[in-house]
């Protein structure tokens, strides 16, 4: 709570007035450059007069070297020596002579960010920083994560902004292997800077005509890729995977109990959900949060590849008819997250054609895979589903967030969620209001998610996607290679990965030897901690470990970084030997 | 599906090498500026070489005009003559050389952008330049959303982003008044530039230390000025309002039904939930997607300002009761969608209290309101709420999205919603893992919200916001004193406005000498559609209008942009005046 005086700024009745202090510095130098587009190559040096600063006759140094003629064009800015120590928010638009400072400010910002991506492309630079909570939360020098009733610098913000960076992860780095989303893709970068510039909303084609638009043909596209005919259908963009896998779980309800939706549960019998164990928590939660309860999430049991068993799913259905449940719906994991295991769609399918039950498949992390013609037969049956998550933002770098739920049905996913809320969704608009897709949606205010993965698309071409996973699956098939029979690295599964999950132990020296026993497992449980941890405090590279049921940690290797190359799988296993060697 | 063949590149064993066709410009200048970060008022014109490019000797135009003896600083980028017609994503870092076609495809698109902020400022530009959905599918001069298999150039991916934003909404233009959510806070984008760029994962405090730290320290924050006793409790940043409040009934039920996270709501008796009839539609939606149904979300009845009237609530939860249902949850809004209106929190909690009930409140667009000493009285009461929505992405102008469900008892949110997904969360990392929240969350992966409200809150201090929130709500009642009494005007209840809604009908001459009929009430139902039409089709201003329950369309003006200034809201009337005056 506001605790001190606001600051007198006698400004009640100008809102907008200046605040401006004057940028203090006397060297000004001009920011000079060609023009380029649509012009094809004519050359341009065009020097923009700035005029709110040439009015106070601040201007020094260099101007209007070269002239240019096409002055409709966009003004172009200078990088002037500004003094950021003297500035404040207020100073920055829309406050009255706000431009200079405003465009000076981000700049500098900009710079600060290209020097972090240059450098997190550089593997001379630490993947982290490494600090415990209780060292953040002190403080480090300069840095205050404390928030205050005062304004601070824009200075010292500019600080923040770097030091944000410094002490956090570089999840673009080429040795950044922790998670499923990792890289740095620069026109999805590109894509989110503008995004967040206009800073919209994706309920209604009223305030975000483009991005709707992008969004229905992106998701025709993707419909296509399924197989679905026509690309017909309906889907959303949502806030990630767990979003999108909860969204499937209503719809199927929907489809089969529409009465839930003003009724409530017990206007259904008691319904059970099917997913494997494999398979991410998300159904579970989903389950728990819709009201079917976590224990009617009945798990599937796999082959020692995590694949379902689709003998099992069916004994499971009948088992659950028997007890007087009612089967509902089959999650299909298409890339689990462990294993990156593909569970066998079609016959899921067919069991679930047998009983009548909606198929789903969960490709967050393995939809990505359809883009590829070689590897897009591992998901051979997903144009039966009903419904597909699909993430962009793992397997296709594109950053977070960016998860799409795409239903066969179309109309389905309105049907389930509206609640024509007449503030929003005025059928009396000048234009067609079916554009208006908010109303689909659990959420009123939506993000937009579609701007960097529709320009990826333009930029890469569909070719492009392709050849980023294929070399993805390439570089874990020779991790796979290398250490399949390497003294020391004991392989989870046999056989090739379908997916870029390699899960390996490695096994020190001093365990190599010892017979398995609950004293061998103990100590292998331990291993791969203490190597992450050496990892993490050296900030050399990263990589995820877990337990999986009844085995013990294992490292979980993925690849999704285009940065990636061999010399990095190679760097990541002499680390491992490295810091294991001894334990 | 990808039909086209792969494009031979021959990289095969080298995935990072060169695509780069060397910019052809010849032209080069210097992008010259001074050193200030830290080094105070040192006046230092600083060039860095670029080496890439002086090996390759293309170097030509000015250079090393001065010295600069902070080489460890980071590189200072130069712009410069690029063709970006024959460069393609391929090019762009990871690439061999991609650091040079990266740093200027960036700068090209941040002058695209700053460019775009200037002109959004400026009120000579249009709000929005409208097109129907049909102009923009079939294509504008050189502006096709299709996606296809090749890949574009560059250039083509500039003029995308100029045509994206050109045929887009300023949704920060002074005289856009369409949404809750409107103006472009330079410090907040600041903040989701560098988030995107640092395009990580709030789920663990592994990946991400910085931001978790600063969602526990803001959402602490939070939880003070809401007035809980040392700012204690729980909390979580989500992908909106929406999904907060469906939090709030998901925790309401697990508090006192934690069986059903596991038997589902067959576990529990038949439970309704509670909400005014001019409440947000998310409470609906949440009750429908819970499991609830949205029959048994009970609507209360309002006095002709908005507000709940607590005898009515007290009255339903005694019907409910005797009809067998289970009273669980009620929201009070603390500042609604259309009216602004903010429920009676004190009253409705000595209800909730009486009948041991969970009191919600939904400050979605009326928390900004505790920022400010002069107007936090409106929601007294708030502290004893057990849960409040706070949408920072609203009233406090942060940008989208940055919504907060806020949680008086702590441990319930992980209660509810955690499965101890093992592969994520290892209890045997090297750091204290209760800063892994990401069991707490109903998603797995989750946008990284925090930063730029942490960043706009350390640059505007607490005193900035409420200097802001005073702001606009001393505009509109500015806009509420002038046409209060004007002619044409009718306002839709009476009084000065809670929050900065204000609600009319504006009357055209033809309607004005007629009595109150179905003739004159379905005419001037069709006003605000038409005059809304004109301004999107002229480009000028937008407002957003709505029926209410039997009211016909009014208007329904909204300030949150902190560029509106007293001559937008005359420029709004007059615009209102001389669209509808021959209606």
């Amino acid at each position: 709570m506001a605790t001190s005086e606001p600051r007198a700024t006698g400004e009640e009745q100008d809102p907008n007035a200046a605040n401006l202090r004057p940028p203090s510095g006397t060297y000004e130098y001009a920011w000079m450059h060609g023009c380029t587009r649509k012009l094809g190559m004519k050359i341009c040096g065009f020097l923009q007069k700035n005029n709110s600063l040439e009015e106070r006759g601040r201007l020094a140094g260099q101007k209007n070297l070269l002239s240019c003629d096409n002055s409709d064009r966009d003004s172009r800015y200078r990088r002037t020596e500004t003094d950021f120590s003297n500035l404040f928010a207020r100073d920055l638009l829309p406050a009255k002579n706000g431009e200079e400072p405003t465009i000076q400010f981000l700049l500098e910002v900009v710079e600060i960010l290209t020097n972090y991506i240059k450098k997190t492309f550089d593997r001379s630079t630490k993947v982290l920083d490494f600090h415990h909570p209780h060292q953040l939360l002190e403080g480090m020098e300069g840095f205050n994560l404390e928030l205050s009733d005062q304004p601070e610098s824009l200075e010292q913000i500019l600080v923040d902004c770097r030091d944000t960076l410094k002490y956090g992860i570089r999840t673009g780095h080429p040795r950044f292997f922790n998670q499923l989303s990792s890289g740095l893709d620069i026109i999805g970068l590109a894509g989110e800077w503008l995004t967040s510039t206009a800073n919209t909303n994706m309920f209604t084609y009223e305030i975000a005509p483009v991005f709707v638009l992008m969004e229905q043909l992106t998701l025709k596209k993707m419909r296509e890729m399924i197989g679905w005919p026509g690309g017909e259908g309906d889907g959303l963009f949502s806030p990630g995977g767990a979003i999108s896998n909860m969204y499937s779980v209503m719809i199927a309800r929907y489809k089969y109990f529409p009465e839930v939706k003003t009724k409530g549960m017990s206007a259904a019998p008691r319904l059970v959900l099917f997913t494997s164990e494999h398979s991410h928590y998300s159904i579970k939660k989903a389950g728990a949060a819709l009201g079917f309860g976590s224990d009617n999430v009945i798990l599937l049991s796999t082959d020692e590849r995590g694949r379902v068993i689709p003998a099992d799913l069916e004994a499971k259905i009948i088992d659950a008819k028997q007890k007087g449940y009612v089967p509902l719906f089959v999650n299909a994991t298409a890339g689990s997250t462990v294993y990156g295991a593909f569970d066998p769609i079609n016959e899921i399918a067919d069991i679930c054609e047998k009983y009548n039950l909606w198929l789903h498949v969960d490709g967050a992390w393995g939809g990505g895979l359809l883009m590829s013609r070689k590897h897009r037969h591992k998901l051979n049956g997903v144009e039966r589903a009903n419904s597909v998550t699909w993430n962009p933002h793992k397997m296709m770098g594109v950053p977070l967030q960016c998860s799409a739920i795409l239903v066969r049905e179309k109309g389905i996913l309105a049907g389930c969620n509206s609640m024509c809320a007449g503030y929003l969704f005025q059928p009396d608009k000048q234009y067609d209001v079916t554009y208006d897709t908010g109303d689909k949606a659990i959420q009123c205010g939506r993000h937009v998610d579609i701007f960097k993965f529709w320009l990826m698309w333009k930029a890469k071409g569909t070719i492009g996607f392709e050849q980023h996973i294929d070399k993805c699956l390439d570089l874990s098939q020779y991790l796979y290679n290398k250490i399949k029979n390497r003294e020391g690295f004991q392989m989870v599964f046999d056989g090739v990965p379908q997916h870029t999950n390699v899960c390996f132990w490695y096994i020190p020296p001093s365990l190599r030897g010892m017979p398995d026993s609950d004293e061998r497992r103990e100590k292998l449980h331990r291993v791969a901690p203490k190597i992450k941890a050496m990892m993490m405090e050296s900030g050399t590279t990263m990589v995820g470990y877990q337990p999986q049921g009844n085995k013990v940690n294992f490292f979980r290797m993925v690849v999704s970084n285009p940065a990636a190359t061999q010399s990095d799988i190679d760097f990541l296993i002499d680390e491992i030997e490295r810091m294991g060697q001894d334990l």
